[in-house]
């Protein structure tokens, strides 16, 4: 089984998405937990070109390619080995950020996003949660992480806003994949609701 | 005017780009030399990902990815505003590299890397060059030279054979844009054949 988690940054998908691979593997099942942009050794390397730097150092169309290129590796290096080897995967990001992110919120490359998408990755998780969170609770938790990795929290809340919105309306998109999840209250709480709904 | 240079790597194209853009600038006009993969800040980090490590670092695709958001970063923020400011464009490989490299010799990429042009590029030179020289002497060019940019060089003489005939092939491919022009013999002699084909 493949499952992706998305969501803003600060939203709680990491933690959430880490909660869920212990909970299956305290199951017996073996997981593996990925994340995006990386997740395998080239992979992680086109994402030091992506998250760092100044807002604007890349175009939406340019930064399109570029996390299209690490996911295609990520897919080749991590993510199908370990399904046909019978594991979980869980990732923490996938293609929906891409729709979201370069597809809705930088520029309305939509139709780029997904011509990309078909050409190059061409596979959708099993089950997607959306971790559903106020873009102003996330941002101050992204941005009280603190590191070097905030380009994209750096473009401000109007962006993040955008991002929300652009979330939610994943749901709408692919009722019968994606899923979402209210982010408030406790890790447990949110963790049961994520599990309810698997 | 935008004018690529392209062929197998030791093929003499980067000291003939050099050495037109030389005359050009004797002759009065402003000269953009630029090369690929890289010539805009953004493009030549990722160059380092492409042109450093192990042959089989990347897959085909994901290498193409690659390519095309580094030709995107650099026809953004290199290419069109000096062909918007009047000036002439000189670049060491373009699209072409990529229809050769990663479309013919590394995989059966054509459409793949065709589709990915026309969705991102769009544009071609107004003149190709390609500088055509037999695969062994230029080989032993490529490899005399040293340094750490030694990855498609890695992949052997077979590799280098399959790639001078895909050079070779565009000129035939595309009549109206490229030229093949015989690398042999000095650099004045191989210039001058390069001048007399503009």
């Amino acid at each position: 089984m493949f499952i992706s988690f998305e969501g803003i940054d600060g939203c709680g998908k990491s933690t959430q998405a880490r909660m869920l691979a212990e909970a299956l593997r305290a199951e017996g099942r073996q997981v593996v937990l990925t994340r995006e942009p990386g997740g395998s050794p080239g992979a992680e390397e086109i994402r030091r070109l992506l998250v760092e730097g100044a807002g604007e150092r890349w175009s939406a169309e340019t930064e399109c390619l570029l996390f299209t290129a690490a996911r295609r590796d990520h897919l080749e290096r991590t993510i199908r080995p370990a399904l046909a080897a019978g594991q979980t995967v869980i990732t923490d990001r996938f293609a929906d950020s891409t729709r979201v992110y370069q597809g809705a919120a930088r520029g309305d490359l939509r139709a780029f996003v997904n011509r990309l998408h078909d050409m190059a990755i061409g596979i959708e998780p099993d089950r997607t949660f959306v971790i559903d969170l106020d873009p102003e609770t996330a941002l101050g938790r992204g941005n009280a992480r603190g590191g070097d990795e905030d380009r994209f929290e750096s473009l401000g809340l109007g962006f993040q806003m955008r991002l929300a919105q652009g979330f939610r309306g994943l749901a709408e998109e692919f009722p019968a994949r994606v899923r979402l999840i209210d982010g408030t209250g406790s890790l447990d709480q949110v963790a049961a609701r994520v599990r309810a709904a698997l």
